[in-house]
């Protein structure tokens, strides 16, 4: 692994600032007393783009040489890894290409747009996105992002967990969903180099545990199925992300179907902010495993609130 | 009119403060994009009880004398005010008699059980709830309060407007939803004493437009029909609200069903917060009167977030 510096995370934080939001932290007295724990919610669904992706994407742009600068960045994506790219392009005002299978649903073509991402479309599969994010690099000279398995974006992502610390720096326990592993792995980061002795804990859906399956075998497994409600935790982890995961990240706690959706509709019911179904699988996890965590003092990291209203799960 | 002097609102919001949240105030670049205004949203769906009601309630409960503390209290309401008041009066430590319909979702009588109210179930109508509070007075010798039209329930919900025009005393503008006009009445009276000439505009739907018709016809007019999806503003105003919105709210803005539910939703999307049918009034009036508020400093009172997820209209 290239390895990530605690310097490297300040000066990320420092110098991602005047581009994202310092989201803030809320509590719910419901929650707790149902959980046996002090719960604090970091609110990355309140971020620019509406999810944490937006630091990590910052972050990567940032580290671009003029050079780089002048042909502008590519990345293949459908979710919000996808806004926060173009977002954070147009931010420092360099071109996005944005590789999106031709099926993604249209609202999520419309907010690229508005962000200024311009988007690619190919077939529907991770070889198609593959061969059409090479073919932009090699026509254009734009410099690839992987939304998860980057250095540069991993650091970013961490940030959300230092902002966290810096609020409440005796938590026992950080929690986050893990898709590709991006977001757990600098929220591990910055759990090591920030907290006082804070064990990072991921939630992962039971339908798509291939982070908990890799963590136990040393290498990383695959999905052979992706039916979750959860749409962010799809992707599986890369050569980036995994070992920053097996030193630092105590565990991974799955959660099935249901849990995810009860969770959900508690923060939506309870603390009436709207966040991803990615989001509820860290609150589930908690949830699912009380005695873990009962008299703890836990932070969660809200992955983000961008949802299609037309099709929620209650 | 019994009149209420700035000094009562001063009062009421000190006393008051122990038991409810200062809520915060968000704004979203888009949204002021897209209405040409500076738009900063007062969040009581953030406050205990998930609506500003608490305020009222909880200033209404502090005014009982010891005689009647031991008595407790009573009101009939199928809505926010019935939690409200359920929870005032467990945080001081007397009892709550809630009159609701028979008809009342689950949902609701839970939450009031939840909080500690007692619930008495009567038939549907207007005159049976009556009568059943009425009932409840007599055998208990309960207080009644009513969930609008009471002078400390206006001078409690008047207090969200205090701490908007506290942080943002240069306001050219308050707008807030109009059902039995508590919430109106006490922000018209708010913005009079601690505004700097700041104009207080009611929203309300065309389907019950019952406010807008009383105001040019200078008495109490009712609806026929309530056919709204914001179901907090269904009812009519009363002989303590009405003379504090003839002299103080500028006036009233009327929208469509459409309107709402797309103010509703541009809320959820872009500031991903839960709120009610009957908070997005306030913003669909302000988008659709743009020219009125082009330039202005405008502040929304979010009035709540109590909404059913399995009836939502998107």
């Amino acid at each position: 692994m290239g390895s990530i510096q605690k310097e490297a995370l300040i000066r990320c934080h420092k110098e991602i600032l005047p581009y994202i939001h310092r989201t803030p932290i809320l509590t719910s007295k419901t929650i707790n007393r149902m959980s046996k724990s002090d719960i604090h919610f970091k609110c990355e669904n309140f971020q620019k783009g509406g999810a944490y992706k937006m630091r990590g994407a910052t972050n990567a742009v940032l580290q671009l040489t003029d050079v780089q600068k002048e042909r502008g960045v590519v990345t293949h994506s459908s979710g919000n890894f996808a806004q926060a790219l173009s977002l954070a392009a147009k931010n420092i005002g360099i071109d996005a290409f944005i590789v999106m299978p031709s099926t993604a649903p249209q609202v999520k073509k419309d907010a690229v747009a508005e962000y200024g991402g311009t988007i690619i479309e190919c077939e529907p599969t991770l070889s198609a996105r593959e061969a059409a994010a090479q073919k932009i690099e090699r026509e254009t000279g734009a410099t690839f992002i992987h939304p998860s398995n980057d250095l540069n974006v991993i650091t970013g992502q961490g940030t959300a967990a230092m902002e966290l610390l810096e609020a409440l720096p005796d938590l026992n326990f950080i929690i986050a969903p893990v898709g590709g592993g991006g977001l757990i792995a600098g929220t591990s980061l910055a759990a090591h180099y920030f907290g006082n002795a804070c064990k990072v804990i991921g939630g992962e859906p039971f339908e798509v545990d291939d982070a908990y399956r890799s963590l136990k075998s040393g290498r990383i497994e695959s999905n052979e199925t992706t039916d979750t409600i959860a749409d962010g935790l799809k992707t599986q982890l890369g050569d980036k992300s995994f070992p920053i995961m097996q030193q630092y990240v105590d565990r991974i706690i799955r959660v099935t179907e249901d849990e995810i959706v009860n969770a959900m509709r508690l923060i939506w019911e309870r603390m009436k902010i709207v966040v991803e179904p990615s989001s509820a699988v860290a609150l589930a996890a908690v949830l699912s495993d009380k005695d873990r965590f009962a008299g703890k003092k836990v932070g969660i990291i809200i992955s983000g609130g961008n949802v299609d209203l037309k099709r929620l799960p209650f």
